[in-house]
């Protein structure tokens, strides 16, 4: 711009700087009122599918203040983030982070940038993230086909390998834990199948991880994510991720750059030091979100794996019998089929899900929950995961399940 | 299924995990022992652009144990939030939510949302929040074209007018503080120009929210957003977002779905209360994020918007002065199109930014802040932001930058 242009340029805005003072002088919209009163947050025991109860450790950890998210000590945790990770998926993979964000972005991370506009894609739906995974590659335009199953049910090596054969899919998604029913999903075999379809095998293990073995190297599982908020019991925000060799090498040789900035894995794997060149600036990252992963996970290594999928497996099953001794009907038949981490049952004839629901939650200050998806309205689901995995918190829910089942009853006038 | 054969998918589904457990009974990837460490995170004074530290109150609600993400309670918080953004951003709009992301988020959440692959788009670049929404914009398929200026300087009314009228684009990006290199941009008359020509404006509020007058209603502003991380005092990964009816109507009335299901406006307008169904599950909310989101609201609420935007108008105008009286250029020549809340100077001859940067942090345990993308090794940014917007901090990063002047200049030997 020329000079003289520039003056008028610039009286033009000093102008808009004083007409703007003059012409907004009182605000239009006031002060809430409800913003003077203080934040209000009952106490509760969280047995959903998630969150999860947070333990002290990580409470206080998410409660530090700030780095910045560029500093080296910011930079250490996530070094401590990845290896945890790795340790968690039990992966050597390079290319394991955390997203910035909930499970479903961690869904959407894996498929966005694994997948291209056109390729077949093959879901396995047996509940509600299959049909979620199947949503969001409609999004992306890939081909997409299903591999369907009721809920409560899981998928056989032989039906996979059925479906491959007939659909020729680049990517097969399927779910470890299914959170909507409470199936936990065999693994082995899966990744070797996949292989010899030419097809990735991405695993969502949000709702599993820790509380039932997965073995990402292994399991031959090219892509695998999970959340923070479930057995690792840090807040919803941030998800570990990682990639195979055989999934690095799809995602780095795109034709089209991937359709999000925000979870171009590029750029993740960059700041999270997964390449060779020096790390940049991308987003500004949760920060005290990764504290408290970084603690969640620290948690998990100082207990051990094994001792984790132990323990959550004995209080599932002592949960299981007690609620068979209620006379309750479990949804999963098969028991090693039953995910550790999420309990499903079916309510006697003459009970309403929301009318107990709500009597635990407001007599017992318990969160259980019903169905999600296909599941809705037909089970309800009782979460132990993590530091809420205890034969105490067991107890004390079989005993608000009882006192329901003596209130709620249709029939109780 | 039939039962013959979903019996041998059980023994099948059995004996897969008992081969599960007989093969991997080992851990191939050993507990890692920097976990076994504590978590260390030194204290650091936050002065470059965000994040910015955070209060006490806000931390404490951050540190709160978590309830679920569809309890009454939580929608009560986030209907707190919605109120607490309506008065930040001067809005009477119903579609006016947090997304649960960073402000990168919320810049995809925006053109996602309201842009459609094929449609012309145009950016306002001069510095790196238009370069960043250029990109999504590409992704996006969107025919995107530029408006670009030098890193310093801001665009008049009568250059966008020129270029709505060459490009007819369906939406423009502007940002109101461009942190990348400190300006504020003036904003009125901006809409009414913009809805002429039959666009959007959608505005980049991140760095500038709470610091400098906005106006979303009276200035006609179709789509805002802004972060959690700067002058709200909140940690990162909540990012406060609004439509106005005339975004409304472009985004629930488009040909495709948006490519993203985590940032699907429809669904997330439903998630916080904004159509009239009843609110349903979408995604696992950042809850202890959206505690401190409404406290950060309901610091800003108490202060008052004025007298905010007046305490961030005299703490910068304190540091400029202290700057020159230490002989430093300030980057924004204009005294009214410097931005409050981030102030950017140049330093002599003689001297290493990097060297600066980090001779304040070592010794000081300050962080300022060097340039970004087109302001890369120009310039060096300091921020003043909410909590850390005072007298006393400016004293402390006068002092530190005195200092360092004394002691790094390159001829010190």
């Amino acid at each position: 711009m020329q000079l003289a242009s520039q003056l008028s340029v610039h009286r033009n805005a000093l102008s808009l700087h004083c007409c703007l003072t003059r012409k907004h002088s009182q605000l239009l919209v006031p002060s809430p009122a409800v913003l003077q009163q203080p934040l209000a947050v009952p106490d509760r025991l969280l047995l959903g599918p998630g969150p999860s109860n947070v333990p002290p450790r990580i409470l206080a950890a998410g409660g530090r203040q700030l780095i910045g998210h560029l500093h080296k000590e910011m930079f250490q945790i996530m070094d401590e983030i990845k290896l945890g990770i790795q340790y968690a998926f039990q992966t050597q993979n390079p290319l394991t982070l955390a997203i910035s964000g909930p499970g479903h972005c961690a869904m959407e991370a894996a498929l966005l940038n694994a997948v291209e506009a056109g390729e077949v894609v093959l879901m396995g739906v047996n509940g509600m993230w299959g049909e979620r995974a199947t949503d969001i590659s409609k999004r992306l335009g890939a081909d997409v086909r299903q591999l369907v199953k009721p809920p409560g049910e899981y998928f056989a090596l032989q039906e996979v390998e059925q479906a491959l054969d007939q659909h020729k899919p680049s990517l097969f998604f399927i779910t470890h834990g299914e959170s909507s029913s409470g199936v936990l999903q065999p693994l082995d075999g899966l990744g070797e199948l996949c292989h010899r379809y030419e097809c990735l095998l991405l695993v969502d293990s949000v709702a599993s991880l820790g509380g039932a073995p997965i073995f990402m190297d292994h399991q031959d599982i090219d892509i695998l994510y999970s959340g923070s908020q479930k057995v690792l019991n840090a807040p919803p925000g941030c998800s570990p991720i990682s990639f195979s060799e055989r999934a690095r090498k799809k995602i780095f040789n795109r034709k089209m750059m991937p359709p999000s900035f925000s979870l171009d894995m590029g750029w993740l794997a960059n700041y999270w030091g997964c390449d060779d060149k020096p790390r940049a600036y991308h987003h500004t990252a949760p920060i005290n979100g990764f504290f408290s992963l970084r603690e969640g996970l620290a948690i998990l290594a100082e207990q051990g794996l094994e001792n984790s999928w132990k323990h959550h497996k004995e209080n599932s099953v002592y949960l299981c019998e007690g609620l068979q001794q209620l006379g309750l009907q479990l949804f999963v038949k098969e028991q090693e089929a039953r995910l550790p981490t999420i309990t499903t049952f079916v309510l006697p004839e003459g009970y309403d899900l929301q009318e107990v629901i709500a009597f635990i939650m407001n007599k017992h200050a318990i969160e259980i929950s019903g169905g999600l998806g296909p599941s809705a309205g037909k089970i309800l689901r009782i979460g132990l995961m993590g530091y809420n995995s205890t034969k105490f918190n067991v107890d004390r829910v079989l005993h608000a399940l009882k006192d329901a089942l003596q209130h709620c009853h249709k029939n109780k006038l």
